[in-house]
């Protein structure tokens, strides 16, 4: 009987998942589309998992959507110790670096819950996104920096008005990295920005 | 230049996320894990994808976890216009056919949103994940049920004290369909819960 029907290894799977829970109640700088409230970084997820899913055929060669979609299934869970760093912020290299020490302790023991060659697994994946250097996690990244653009301007700048983003900050933090993942997609989006930050007198 | 750097499908896509958001504000019967507010259908999503990864060796042959994923991430958005049926609420047979209706009319409009070939993509993702017939399908219909379990455990109750659930009743909504799709898992996750039924007297 034993060993055959009881799996030892729930329980710590049981801790990770609730400690996951956590993610929905870290609110991010940018709102739901709507405008209605801020968005969590749970809800976050599964939403940036439908674009890269939706974006495939943007993907450059070498891209492996799967791996994308776990990639950014796991990206963010750092922040359940580590909080949101919103990308307008105000952030100095010190408050940086303490911000990746903090991801790095995160990491350690929020995957280090899990069975242990699960832990390994799930953490190479989050590193692998971190290091941007791979075609799967810079199409990854580029897919994180999108929706919240697209979330920003159906509701009238969104996190630009709370940090006063000028068009050219918003090429330098957002549109490099977007371009950098899905080249086709940046021309669009800025296109549509561009009116908005026209008005505004916001270049 | 044109057809170079312009995608005509990206608005129908934008159209699509931006409906699909609107999951963020359907509320389900069951609490996050710390039991201090429902959980939205969005953010559930998420969370059940990472039981899916985390769940991997407990799928049975022929299981294809990148569809699976792919699956879940889809599997509600079709409560944005036909809302969430929770497990455990009194449903007649001509409420269950309604609301079965009322998915199909969703998954027209939404899906319809996309551009044809996407579409139909997607429609044929959820459309196996109803049918629940194929291994992936049933693997992924018993990690849809696991999550709520586990959430209902960690917040004493949870939506079985909204409607007053037996044990013998968790057995037949929910444990069938777990055992289903992770044999060894049901065992686990019953034996978990019962001492909770027990102290109810609710055998
Ligand atoms: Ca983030």
């Amino acid at each position: 009987f034993e060993g055959e029907d009881t799996d030892p290894t729930l329980a710590r799977r049981f801790a990770f998942w609730c400690e996951a829970d956590k993610l929905k109640s870290v609110y991010r700088a940018t709102p739901i589309a709507d405008g209605s409230r801020k968005e969590n970084t749970g809800e976050h997820s599964w939403h940036i998992m439908l674009y890269a899913l939706t974006l495939a055929d943007h993907a450059e060669a070498g891209v492996d959507i799967a791996l994308a979609l776990k990639m950014l299934l796991l990206h963010d869970i750092v922040e359940v110790d580590a909080g949101d760093t919103p990308i307008h912020g105000a952030v100095t290299p010190e408050a940086l670096k303490a911000q990746e020490e903090a991801e790095i302790k995160a990491a350690d023991r929020l995957f280090g819950l899990l069975p242990e060659d699960q832990g390994a697994m799930f953490r190479a994946i989050w590193e692998e996104f971190e290091a941007a250097e791979t075609p799967t996690a810079v199409y990854a990244k580029s897919i994180d920096r999108t929706q919240p653009v697209l979330h920003n301007l159906s509701d009238d700048g969104g996190s630009w008005r709370t940090y006063d983003v000028k068009l050219h900050q918003l090429d330098a933090r957002v549109g490099v990295k977007i371009a950098r993942g899905c080249p086709k997609l940046w021309p669009y989006i800025r296109s549509q920005c561009e009116p908005w930050f026209v008005s505004r007198n916001a270049l």
